[in-house]
């Protein structure tokens, strides 16, 4: 019997995953349905269970998908010396989140999907530590970002680059929500209101 | 027969909003029933349709009620002029999310409320306009709060209040979240984050 290759395996796992986050945007995590996923992505049972358990597992693989975009992405960003500032980095981060990500979905599905995956993980243990192993993961990256503004100058040396990069996490979770909610969101207004914020000076120059 | 007194009226309607909130805290939105909240509350069903009509209305007053408090805890904070700047404002804005909201359901009680609220209004229309009522108005005093940081010479001419105002509600929505998820947000920790940002140069000093 001959063997099947790698990219018919990924081919097979992206159509299923596919398929689980258009049902799963359009319906809700808890209306959905293996039946559904397997009826939506085109294979059978027997097919879709030698990938993916049930529910838990697919939307814990879209999440981690989502962190791996996100460091990915953060690496290529974040090569230059020094960095590119927030705004630009942040831009690039929600960018991954405001494109059509699940092909045939529209825009807002994405980010419906992770306001439903943080939802859920109040009731899911698993979801909870998948959620919590890639936050610590994207804390780190977005920690020596602000490392290396400080090495460059381009933050005060007392400024806690822990507190710095949560509150910089912050602002993308913050506009995915905004996104999820009301899908007016753009990189440009992102963009645009972080330079706001960090034009800001503290005393008043009169 | 004797006139109930706005005030019974009052306390009574607190006893269930708040017996429904630490239902919906501790087993989710779906999963509480009318009836969880009747006991929770320790009321007949009488006594708590005569205020709610099921548990759409009553979601919807939590929602109303925590944009209210943002509303209340602003006016009171920005009377000065120029304004608290944006870290100051952050943190009396956030601290009523991180105290306990709910009597007796601790501190990520009702930052993971208000994380299923935003799931909510992804299926429910009048929730999800409720939502859009508060957030537009809560838009409107934060782009008044960046006009007058503007007239004050604190933010640069250039910057957008529209845009700026997006952004610092997004750095409250994301430190919700992040309660929510991990729960180990503090007004301290958002306060000296926000003003790492403001500390920053976008142009190196050397």
């Amino acid at each position: 019997m001959a063997r099947v290759s790698q990219e018919h395996l990924d081919a097979r796992r992206r159509q299923i995953l596919d398929g689980a986050a258009r049902c799963f945007a359009r319906n809700g995590f808890h209306a959905t349905s293996m039946q559904d996923v397997l009826t939506e992505a085109g294979l059978s049972a027997g097919a879709v269970y030698r990938y993916f358990r049930g529910k838990d597992e697919l939307i814990a693989a879209i999440a981690d998908e989502a962190f791996a975009g996100i460091r990915g992405a953060f690496e290529e960003a974040s090569r230059s010396t020094p960095p590119p500032t927030p705004d630009v980095l942040l831009g690039t981060v929600l960018r991954l989140f405001l494109d059509e990500r699940i092909p045939g979905a529209g825009r807002v599905a994405f980010p419906r999907l992770i306001l439903q995956v943080w939802s859920e993980t109040l009731r899911d243990e698993r979801l909870a530590a998948t959620l919590e192993r890639g936050f610590t993961a994207m804390h780190e990256v977005w920690t020596r970002l602000v490392e290396a503004y400080r090495e460059a100058g381009l933050v005060g040396a007392d400024v806690s680059a822990d507190h710095m990069a949560r509150v910089l996490m912050a602002v993308a979770q913050g506009c995915i929500a905004q996104q999820a909610l009301f899908g007016d969101m753009t990189v440009e207004l992102l963009e645009d209101g972080v330079r706001g914020l960090m034009s800001m000076r503290t005393q008043s120059p009169s």
